[in-house]
C-alpha cells in the first residue's frame, strides 16, 4: 500500500479524500501542518507554493487543495481570496455587488496538488459552472453555497444533501482527477 | 552614513523614502527583489513575513511596506487584498457595494517595516481616516484615491496635488515614524 499525507484540519474533507484514494490502493493520513498561503492570481500558484513549503518543513509526500468562487462579470472575483471575502462581505456583499451586473455566470474551482518524495508536483483542477442568484436559499453547505446554482440544476448547493453536492462538486472532481493521475504515474514508473 | 535597502519596484516611492531618511543621515538604496506576500488578516503580518523572506534570501538590512483601504461597514474589506480587489472590482465595485451601506467611514493604512542585520524587526503603521463617496472624483493619484475623502478635507485624494497628498498620506506617516524609530534605536545602542 502506498501512503501519502493530506495537510488539512477538516475531518470531513479528510474522510472524503481517504475514500476516493482507497479505490486506488492509496492510504491517506492526516498531516496537521498549517502552511502559509501566498497572494497570487491563481489557485495553482497558491497550491504549488504551499506544497514547496510543506516539503521543506516535513519532507513527506503530501497533498493539499485550495478552492474559490470565480464570477465572470467581476473578473474572477473573489477567486483566490474567496474565504477572506466571505468572512468580510459574506453572501450579502456578493448579492449587493451582483445587483449591478447582467451576467450572472460563475464557477467554483478546486485545485488539488501532490508533491512526491523527489519534489515533483502533480496538479488537478476541478470545476463546476453555474450562476449566482440574488437571494440566499438553503441551509446546507457553507460559504457561497446558498447563492450558487450549478448548471443543469434549479437548486443551490445549500439546498442539496451532502451526498448530492459531493457528487457534483469541484473538490470531488479535483481529487478524483488527482487520484487518477497518481495511479497513471505509478503505472508509468519503471 | 548608515545604508539600508528598500525593496520596491516603484521609483516614485523610492525617491519619497530616500528624501525622508536622508534627514536622519540614512542612505536608502533600491533592492530589486520581488518577495512573496502571504494571505493574512493584517498588513503587519504580510510585512513581517516579507522581511523574513528577504532576510533569508539577501541577508541585508531592508525596508518594505504594504498598504490597504479598510472600510468600517465592510469589516475592513478590501484591507490586505486592496490591490487585487482594485484590479477586479475597481472603484465602481466598491461604489456598488457601498450603495447598500449607511456608514461611509474608511481608512487607508500603510505598514512600513525594517529588519536589521540581526533579524530584529521594527514596524510603523501610518493611518489616514476619511469617508468613501459614491462617485469617482479627480484624475490624480491611483487605486481608490478617486473615492476617498480624507477627514477635514472636501476633496478626494485624486483631486489633490501629489505634494498635498504626500503630506497627508498613510505611507508618508508610516515612513516618517519608521525613520524616527530607527534614529531612536541608533541612539539607544551602546
Amino acid at each position: 500500500m502506498r501512503k501519502i499525507w493530506f495537510a488539512t484540519g477538516n475531518p470531513g474533507k479528510l474522510k472524503e479524500v481517504q475514500e476516493k484514494f482507497s479505490k486506488y490502493g492509496i492510504v491517506v493520513e492526516q498531516l496537521i501542518a498549517p502552511y502559509p498561503e501566498i497572494q497570487a492570481d491563481t489557485l495553482a500558484e497558491v497550491v504549488e507554493s504551499g506544497l514547496s513549503w510543506l516539503w521543506g518543513e516535513h519532507g513527506k509526500p503530501v497533498i493539499i487543495d485550495d478552492s474559490g468562487l470565480f464570477i465572470d462579470s467581476q473578473k474572477g472575483f473573489p477567486g483566490v481570496y474567496s474565504a477572506y471575502v466571505h468572512k468580510t462581505l459574506g453572501c450579502q456583499g456578493i448579492i449587493q455587488l451582483m445587483k449591478g451586473a447582467s451576467d450572472m455566470k460563475a464557477n467554483f474551482q478546486c485545485c488539488a496538488g501532490y508533491m512526491n518524495e523527489d519534489g515533483d508536483v502533480t496538479l488537478a483542477v476541478g470545476r463546476v459552472d453555474g450562476t449566482i442568484i440574488l437571494e440566499m436559499r438553503g441551509d446546507g453547505g457553507f460559504g457561497y453555497d446558498p447563492i450558487f446554482v450549478p448548471a443543469g440544476h434549479d437548486r443551490t448547493f445549500a439546498e442539496m444533501s451532502l451526498e448530492e453536492k459531493n457528487k457534483l462538486s469541484h473538490r470531488a472532481r479535483a481529487f478524483e482527477m488527482l487520484a487518477e493521475k497518481l495511479e497513471l504515474n505509478r503505472n508509468d514508473a519503471p
